[in-house]
């Protein structure tokens, strides 16, 4: 473990320290304290404490906390998942502020059911006999998946839950490992080229399948500047070829009744979600 | 949208049913409310209903809600993340039993730092002008992370952040890609196979890099497992290959001092978060 504590990369002014602390990964912790911090117009330096089990691990950040409070007056803000009620205590003796994620709706739902919770070590995303069987079927997705990239391998198509088609950067790689990895959905994808254009029309290998398709699409704009990343002052980065394509793209579309959506403003997360729900597909929590 | 209420594949036996509603993509609603739920020795069946951003759906949840509490006297437990005052009551006013996952922390948060909280539409996960570069950062990394897979390029590995070196199907691939998709960190890695083993030592392209170099390991029995689903009754697969190969590889972190991780009981989240805290990354969040 790394003794030291770690500040998060992507925030830099500091009105407030805030720290995500857990017992497991703390990747709940970390999410859950952005969505509730990003309703705030607070600038804040975070720390993800993962892994804190022991007694001295608790007392390092504690430690942490409490000059940070002495320097700035401003009592840190902390998100902790603690089962262990030693170390638990450590962290909310400190001067920060503490909110136990997750047993803050565990009271009220004891309450409603009528039933004592039994703390576990917080293994959220964790593995265990009764879900091995659960996870070796994400794996699978996932080498499914990788398999299917990119029309690699257009065989065993039958075995897609879905297959996303689209031009050339408009998403489909990492939605596609995203509804594998988060999801357990096995997707393929397939890319539609330059070359394809004249005569765009949907490829044999797919017409059994339109079902299963769904289309990303993107504004001609924002695709022009992912691909002048990728090839500088390309025809491929043009505004115009991104025009084309596009263009031609949504009307195979159209034509062919398959589900698209335009990806410019949303995130992988956004875009699995909604091929999700538009397609009845079933979501596993891992 | 779908217009059905679509019931989540990994549950069956029904002791209560639970909802994960959100106006977003409800995977922080789904986590979280399985972390919760996870200390109660209680069968449920669940429904995650994402993009619930209109009055109408709203009435066709509610009514899913309530034709369940009419049937089973138990009142469906609901955990929920929506802005929109006037879909929010009409959630609220079913006959489940509903928890404001984010307000709930929002609130206490509140009165802490003396400001009001300025509720947006929920994008935990949402794409805005201010984090595209960050998010062009994460694409940057799966695409870094996918064409460095598998040993597949040697060629800029100082651009790796990290190297995860192991025997076939230790996890390094799920690994990577975790790291890249939830945190942007741009993650090798590379195989032994069993040609290397002989004589094993780190191959010449890695050696510059051993402050880089992580290694995973496995159970032989958990290996052989695995590699029986893929390649049945091969020597790849025998207990006594992988018992050979698991202990090379292990004596040859050690030989080098390279950090490296038991995987047989961990999940790729758990893998992904000790990488990270081993090796003092940084964490990003999306």
């Amino acid at each position: 473990m790394n003794s030291q504590i770690p500040r998060n990369s992507n925030e830099h002014t500091t009105e407030r320290s805030v720290f995500f602390i857990s017992d497991g990964t703390a990747i709940t912790a970390e999410t859950l304290g952005h969505a509730v911090l990003s309703q705030f117009p607070l600038a804040f330096t975070s720390y993800t404490l993962p892994f804190v089990t022991t007694e001295a691990r608790a007392q390092e950040i504690k430690q942490k906390i409490d000059t940070i409070y002495q320097e700035t007056q401003k009592r840190p803000l902390v998100f902790y998942s603690i089962i262990s009620p030693s170390v638990k205590k450590i962290i909310t003796e400190s001067s920060g502020f503490c909110q136990d994620i997750v047993q803050t709706l565990v009271a009220p739902i004891q309450q409603e059911v009528g039933l004592e919770p039994e703390p576990k070590l917080n293994r959220t995303h964790g593995l265990s006999l009764q879900n091995i069987n659960q996870y070796d079927a994400r794996i699978a997705a996932i080498e499914y998946t990788l398999a299917h990239d990119d029309g690699i391998s257009l065989r065993n198509l039958d075995q897609a839950q879905v297959i996303l088609i689209g031009v050339s950067r408009c998403g489909k790689t990492p939605t596609s490992l995203y509804l594998a990895m988060q999801f357990g959905i096995q997707a393929a994808n397939y890319p539609f080229t330059a070359d394809d254009m004249d005569n765009l029309k949907l490829p044999a290998a797919l017409r059994p399948y339109t079902h299963k398709l769904f289309g990303l699409t993107i504004s001609p704009e924002r695709l022009a500047a992912i691909r002048e990343e990728r090839r500088e002052n390309s025809r491929y980065a043009s505004l115009r070829q991104c025009r084309i394509e596009i263009a031609e793209v949504e009307a195979l579309f159209r034509q062919n009744k398959i589900n698209y959506l335009n990806t410019t403003n949303y995130s992988v997360e956004e875009i699995s979600a909604k091929v999700i729900d538009t397609m009845g597909l079933q979501r596993r929590v891992f």
